[in-house]
């Protein structure tokens, strides 16, 4: 596997956080796997998280990613869904870091740019594209869809073997 | 240690977390242990993140407490210092959750009013209190003086010995 990279994509969220597992070699992307890690949203909000936690940690054993990318989060004037998505967020940044994978950052119009070629993209050009740039990929929820375009975001943007 | 509880009160942040442990027997509290956790602020989110991540861990395993309360983070008018204070608060919720403990959310104003008896009482006068309620504490910092109010919060409303 000289020369591969396995880059895993993160797309968090309080009730779906979505994932994709993508190879890089050169400037081919291989589809790995995708999909949706969950939480209760009857159960009470540590409940909640530690399910994502935990459900973050299978994924990453599982599937053994080199690297990650999350999405920065869109800060929208809701304070109350900023605080929640933050809450999800730093989940999904921490499972990562705590298992000594590097872990970059992008804006959500950096991921349309990347995968679409235009940062006002809409989200079904961005589904669709990562059906022609990983066609073996079958994404069952947009988080998944999502969460492949961030993987092929750090692709494109990803500097050497190392960290970013 | 029959009718006694042991709770950690936990004041996030990114750059300082602060938390105190106490035991509650009936209605007598006494003073454990205080401190704070730190994360560096040149390195990077994820890295932060896993710094608190580990620092709690380390705490937890440390004092063993059996019930955790935690402060419902002030949602103020700035979207990113909210989003950041929800990736270190995700942090303070999902460690006590991921050791199986409680973890009770309080409101700044249920501690004032718990602590001080008001609801709109200054920081001095808490810190004041908890040397009052809390006598052999040493609180180094704010954050670990309000991570004691948080704690003695919870043991004025945590109902019985099990979940509140």
């Amino acid at each position: 596997m000289t020369g591969t990279i396995r880059i895993i994509g993160i797309d968090p969220g309080l009730r779906r956080t979505g994932w994709g597992v993508i190879d890089v070699t050169g400037n081919r992307l291989a589809f790995v796997a995708c999909g949706t890690v969950t939480s209760d949203d009857k159960a009470d909000l540590a409940t909640r998280l530690a399910s994502l936690h935990r459900g973050l940690t299978d994924v990453l054993a599982a599937w053994s990613p080199e690297e990650a990318a999350v999405e920065q989060t869109f800060v929208n004037k809701d304070a109350t869904a900023t605080l929640k998505l933050g809450q999800a967020r730093g989940i999904a940044m921490v499972v990562p870091a705590l298992a000594g994978i590097p872990v970059a950052e992008y804006e959500p119009n950096k991921v349309k740019k990347s995968v679409v070629g235009a940062g006002h993209a809409e989200k079904n050009q961005i589904h669709m594209m990562i059906g022609i740039l990983l066609p073996k990929a079958d994404p069952k929820t947009m988080d998944a869809a999502d969460a492949l375009a961030i993987a092929v975001t750090h692709a494109h943007h990803r500097t050497g073997p190392g960290r970013r």
